[in-house]
């Protein structure tokens, strides 16, 4: 979910120069029409991890808008009148009126967020306080305010430098406290706590975007645009809403989608970060195979393995060399450990159940594999491109699929998750050489052609992919798949990794 | 919420027998549209106490039908095949093809409600099972499935009586077991479980039935009336969506408002149902009222209360004694310890901010009594009665209000709701001897001659009040308030032996 927000996002300062004064005046305009009409109010929640600017950001926004009308809420201890009350008291006090912008450093998320990641409740109570945090946030949504949660991300290493870089300066060196060095240190722990919380609490009504906090320039800019376009969204939703009453009396409102959770600026992208030129000598490639197969056929046989199971997804660009990697990892098994589950189009049995109950038929039992070849994805990935079903209905799919994903995880399944790579180029090779060689012609068809043509719309529907559905319970791995031997060492050395971490 | 159905409901032979055979027909007739269609497949869940009719229900559900294209699945322990994957993998392989009709016996509910009512869970976890279920079940019904729940309830009484009944005819003597009178043992106890369990998991996409289960006639009848009004109006909404399809592609699909929990056959109600003939002489009175004043008083010192707080609610029928009553109350208590919150139209500011704002402002500190006179519940009384807002809204406050009343409680607050009911012949003689009453004139208004002719509106808002907001955790009082002496007293006893149970 997070690993778009890991590349080093990034803007050059004429561009921010450029841009930033065109966003403010806008963002001051937008706030006249708010406070005319007193229909909605604001309210920003501001989060993430030590070092992406979130008190930065906290501040911008205060001075993005007229400041008479912005009310900064910060994270204080409740004082004795709110302890003395029920916690979501001095929330629904601290309310901005209609009209009005409210800025909540991590707001009514604040005491959940910190008893999970200090680790005084367990997970069941997290999610019912998340659960009350999605109705409270549905309500006032529902009563006409506008909610826009923002997240700070960094990679670990960026967090990292960014402590240390703040230290360094005897300027900002005071702000770096002993607290933000022990958040550093568990920075997986909060990593995970932070994604779950997102993923939960992203909903149409109340989304979070989450953005790479690295870069000032970047940040701010990221920020700025989002406010404008949430902002403007909701005040044309308005005047639509006033036409329609016009026109017939008691208009439904219109449910609206969530939007994908991290916010890029269309400069860097998870698919293009990769590295594609990763390749492995021959000779390297046959020390390694029998080593990483080795290793997973004594797992296969692991006596923790018996309560547990094992589900590994297979998903990638056409020739990009699933099957080859599904054999590397096959051959190392017992063919009573594992089976291969190909997806192709749905049976007529099938199609008249829904959607996930075809793959649910196929959870493998404990103790054993079981090999998907294409996946419960080609409703976001094949059926969102070609238009075979309503935005409506892929777009609900992420959530269906991470509570798919999740419950298998809950009862002792292990999954791991393959998307392969290649360049078009690469991948046109591939086709030309398969046409010339009779027994691989089978394998090219003329659908291959076309989704060549739609490599774009699929590229958009991957990093919307990896952004919902890449989980702490269920990463997704992008596996560079420019050179086979490569990509099928990675393969097996990430599933030996995975399954190993896990037993 | 249970309420509605512990009121002794029955139906005489000859209506049932003149009605059954045209339902009858009519389901056959909607069986072989939903065969030809093959578009949805119908859900039904079947739960309920021990001696409502449970299983009675299930096999004639079967019967209804057409019963090669229905599949009856019991409440069986899981397989070794089944034990050995997700609890959820069961269920969804036995989710009938599009077109059929599964009657699951507590279905997906089986083992959260058995966990929670054997205390082998807690409430944290028991929510999150809930969520796990609602979203199994919107998913199924996103996909075009209908889902229909019954709950079966009877009061405790009518309970044993049922249980005596059957044990004492040596043809159904051996229906009764042992695990039967355990349960009758702990009724409250699953009385509760199961009224959270149908208050959480009502929602629009798969509503509750709570069906009055005692008399045999009345039982299927509302069954099979409901199963006509859903599968009648999933075929409608079909017929709707396929001709807006013709006029504009991708039609959005109507949300559903989740029906009134408890299906009722129009012969009585709570309000029909309470006995207005109660009264207290002088005399009495003049004994009582000292009492109870003095147990309040007392209470209202007990050094427990610190840490609590009381929320008291009253609602009524104009004229129907709430001021009276108030003052009874407030006359046991210390000025400091008390206050009074009449709740009249909005202000400008409150009028600014989500509607439960201006509540959420007045809640008790700790060790304190908040008494509204007049409440949240305007939301779906007058303003609903009055049009003086959309349907939509409305009735999504029954869920905010729960949730409300369920956090104020989950921090320590005690709830105690009244309702005072009078006649309307009664209450016309109290307004016209206001209008003599120079000093009380003031208390009548145009609008009390006005609501007096919304009665029978108003009696449906209060039914639906009840049923949808009398929870375990914040019960509705009905007060019987025709004679005011009797209604004074019944409130002072039941909020001193509320405060009595829960400190």
């Amino acid at each position: 979910m997070f690993e778009s927000a890991e590349i080093g996002n990034s803007l050059p300062r004429e561009a921010y120069e450029r841009e930033m004064p065109r966003l403010r005046t806008r963002l001051i305009e937008l706030q006249t029409q708010l406070l005319e009409r007193r229909a909605t109010e604001v309210l920003i929640v501001v989060g993430g991890l030590v070092g992406a600017g979130r008190s930065e950001t906290a501040r911008l926004i205060g001075e993005l808008f007229d400041p008479r009308h912005v009310e900064v809420v910060p994270d204080l201890p409740p004082n004795d009148e709110e302890a003395s009350r029920p916690p979501m008291w001095r929330y629904w006090r601290q309310l901005p009126a209609k009209g009005r912008i409210g800025v909540f450093f991590y707001g009514w998320y604040a005491g959940a967020l910190g008893e999970r990641i200090g680790k005084r409740c367990d997970l069941a109570h997290f999610d019912a306080r998340l659960e009350g945090i999605k109705r409270f946030e549905q309500m006032t949504v529902d009563e006409g305010a506008l909610v826009i949660k923002f997240w700070f991300h960094l990679s670990r290493k960026s967090q990292r430098r960014r402590l240390e870089e703040l230290a360094a300066d005897p300027e900002t060196a005071w702000r770096v406290t002993k607290e933000d060095w022990a958040h550093a240190k568990s920075y997986r722990r909060i990593r995970n706590v932070a994604e779950r919380m997102v993923r939960e609490t992203s909903t149409g009504a109340a989304p979070w975007f989450v953005i790479e906090g690295e870069d000032r320039h970047y940040r701010e800019i990221a920020v700025a645009r989002t406010l404008v376009d949430e902002i403007s969204r909701v005040i044309a939703a308005q005047d639509e809403a006033a036409h329609a009453r016009r026109r017939r009396r008691n208009g439904a409102k219109t449910a609206r989608l969530s939007p994908p959770p991290v916010a890029t600026l269309g400069t860097t992208d998870v698919l293009s970060a990769l590295d594609l030129s990763l390749s492995l000598s021959s000779k390297d490639y046959d020390d390694e195979l029998p080593r990483w197969q080795g290793r997973l056929a004594e797992l296969s046989r692991e006596k923790k393995l018996r309560k547990r199971g094992i589900v590994v997804a297979f998903e990638g660009y056409d020739a990009a060399g699933k099957g080859g990697a599904i054999r590397r990892v096959a051959a190392a098994l017992d063919p009573r450990f594992y089976r291969i589950i190909p997806v192709g189009a749905p049976t007529d049995e099938e199609r008249s159940h829904p959607y996930l109950w075809r793959f649910w038929r196929h959870v493998p039992q404990q103790g054993r594999m079981a090999i998907f070849d294409r996946t419960w994805y080609g409703r976001v990935l094949v059926e969102r491109v070609e238009n075979l079903l309503a935005e409506a209905d892929w777009r609900r799919a992420y959530a269906e699929i991470n509570e798919f994903e999740q419950e298998l995880v809950e009862n002792g399944l292990i999954i791991v998750k393959f998307f392969l790579v290649v360049s078009p180029g690469e991948q046109l090779k591939r086709f030309r050489a398969r046409e010339k060689v009779p027994f691989k012609r089978y394998k090219i068809t003329p659908d291959d052609w076309h989704n060549r043509e739609k490599r774009k719309d699929y590229d958009t529907a991957i990093i919307e992919m990896v952004q919902r559905t890449s989980s702490e319970l269920a990463p997704w791995t992008l596996v560079e798949a420019e050179n086979k031997r490569f990509a099928r060492i990675k393969v097996l050395k990430t599933l030996v990794e995975t399954m190993e971490a896990a037993l």
